[in-house]
């Protein structure tokens, strides 16, 4: 934070997409002088009006102040915004935290990039919509030098929620952001067809979504129960064998097909769980799957 | 329930797997005089150690009292039970509550086959795992005449939580169960995915639980919303567009394959997002891939 205590600390926010304008929303209302910087110019001026200072440039936005946010779609867009001379100097000595998604690989090159250029890194993950920004429920996920995470931590603290610091691999928040967005997609994608198949059977999504609200509800104690499968090795089947859940997955593909909603999805699932079956395991539980698609 | 008020209500269960058992045990606990059925002998051991009567068959069972509750595996299986001479016969003027799982159709084609031999007939699902059973954390649905539902709804009390009449059409429970199946084993199946990816990267089921909650925890307000979305034909994707969504599927599928992990779930999902870009609608939200599925 500032040396000087009568002045706020400052940050920057590069990236001014719905979750970096999130963000720079959230320092903003924390009182911090908040400089930010966009590829694509007028994505900012919300923000200015808000009291943020718009950079011309991304280096000139990065020498703003000692920590740099940057929320982009993917590795490829903060590579190509970080790896230019005039921020990567600019970058020297000072803190870069990146909130943008992707692969752990591609944390550990930009912690490794970042390390040979003398820039402090941090990588890190949001697991929250843009809604959550400066209030209890964003989730923040951290991985790299715990040191600069707790030098920093007072000033993440203004985006609100939960911030974890996962260890020291700067690759590990990634893990679990691909882990988490993966169930998160795949929940969504299900839901959507859901909702296609109800429509057709003439219920609409305010109809089925109380109901759906209680299949979300079902899902953390067996996210618990399924995670400690796993973990043991084991598949209990007794509670629900996977031949009555392949049944059930049958007439969800049965359904869908009859009214011509593509059941591709259902699909993958079903299969997976034939060939569980197949291998024998049929009196076994769902998480068997595990082998089916690790390939063991 | 039972003319003379001295005696128990009596009710039958025919089927006896995880599930059929779980139900006949509700019905113990409430005191009522159950008498069990299971196509393969042995099953009902323990609860008629817990004072069920054992039935020697289908049409012993059913005549055992006015209300039979079935729950098998599928449809074929409940017909395959109930479309035998002495079962029917022995049905005619009682009262069937088919809680097994299958398509709309199959629900619909089970009560013409019940009004066309004088069995009465009432369509239900169950939506929650069999520990829920017994506890207010139990879901039903059920279809079919309102009526019969009105007058057996206090026998079904006893099998605890929330029960839900949901209209005339006996297909009705199943459409609502079809749709909300293939809501739970997506988010399963990705769950499970999810949990092989995170073990690739040295991050253990139980470490990776208690973020899976969080996930858990943002989709009731995003089903509501999406819902609403498709009820209105609006795609907003103002605050996480489906290029952006597309991305981090991309790095689900990615990070899954460079361990070797079948991915054919997300390249599924990850395909269904990139159409509605290649459509033209990347500032759409995700909402949009209804169009996809259903091929308008
Ligand atoms: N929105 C959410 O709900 C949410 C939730 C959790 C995490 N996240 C993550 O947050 C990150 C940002 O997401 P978002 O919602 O703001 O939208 P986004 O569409 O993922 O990202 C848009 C931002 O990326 C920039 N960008 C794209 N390609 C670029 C390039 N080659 N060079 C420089 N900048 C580039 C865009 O700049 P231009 O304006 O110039 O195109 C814009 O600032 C993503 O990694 C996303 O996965 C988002
Ligand atoms: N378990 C759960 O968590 C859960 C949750 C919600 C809904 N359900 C639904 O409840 C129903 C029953 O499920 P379950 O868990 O008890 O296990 P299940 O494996 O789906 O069903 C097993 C039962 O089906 C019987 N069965 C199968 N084929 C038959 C046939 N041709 N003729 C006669 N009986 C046949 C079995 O008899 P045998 O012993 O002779 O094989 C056994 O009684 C299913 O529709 C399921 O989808 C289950």
């Amino acid at each position: 934070m500032s040396a000087q205590t009568d002045q706020p600390a400052a940050v920057t926010v590069l990236g001014l997409g719905p979750m970096g304008r999130a963000l720079a929303a959230a320092f903003l209302d924390a009182g911090l002088r908040t400089t930010v910087w966009n590829r694509t110019p007028g994505r900012d001026t919300e923000l200015v009006a808000r009291g943020a200072v718009p950079a011309s440039s991304a280096a000139e936005a990065v020498a703003a102040a000692p920590l740099t946010v940057v929320c982009v779609v993917n590795y490829d867009a903060s590579d190509a915004v970080l790896r230019q001379d005039a921020v990567t100097a600019a970058l020297k000595g000072r803190t870069v935290v990146n909130l943008s998604a992707d692969i752990p690989d591609r944390a550990r090159d930009a912690a490794e990039w970042a390390a040979r250029h003398g820039v402090r890194y941090l990588d890190g993950a949001i697991m929250t919509p843009t809604p959550s920004i400066g209030t209890d429920d964003a989730v923040f996920l951290y991985s790299g030098s715990e040191e600069l995470y707790g030098e920093h931590r007072p000033v993440l603290a203004a985006l609100g929620g939960s911030h974890t610091h996962l260890g020291e691999d700067a690759g590990r928040a990634a893990a679990y952001d691909v882990a988490l967005l993966d169930i998160f997609w795949t929940a969504m994608a299900g839901y959507s067809h859901a909702l296609a198949v109800a429509r057709a059977e003439g219920v609409t999504g305010a109809e089925l979504a109380p109901f759906a609200q209680g299949i979300a509800a079902i899902l953390p104690p067996l996210f618990t129960e399924f995670a400690a499968d796993t973990d043991a090795g084991t598949y209990s089947g007794e509670l629900n064998p996977i031949t009555s859940a392949a049944s059930t997955m049958a007439h969800v593909v049965h359904a869908s097909e009859a009214h011509g909603i593509d059941a591709s999805l259902m699909r993958v699932i079903e299969g997976q769980a034939r060939r569980v079956i197949a291998r024998g395991h049929g009196g076994d539980g769902y998480t068997r799957v595990a082998e089916v698609i690790t390939g063991r």
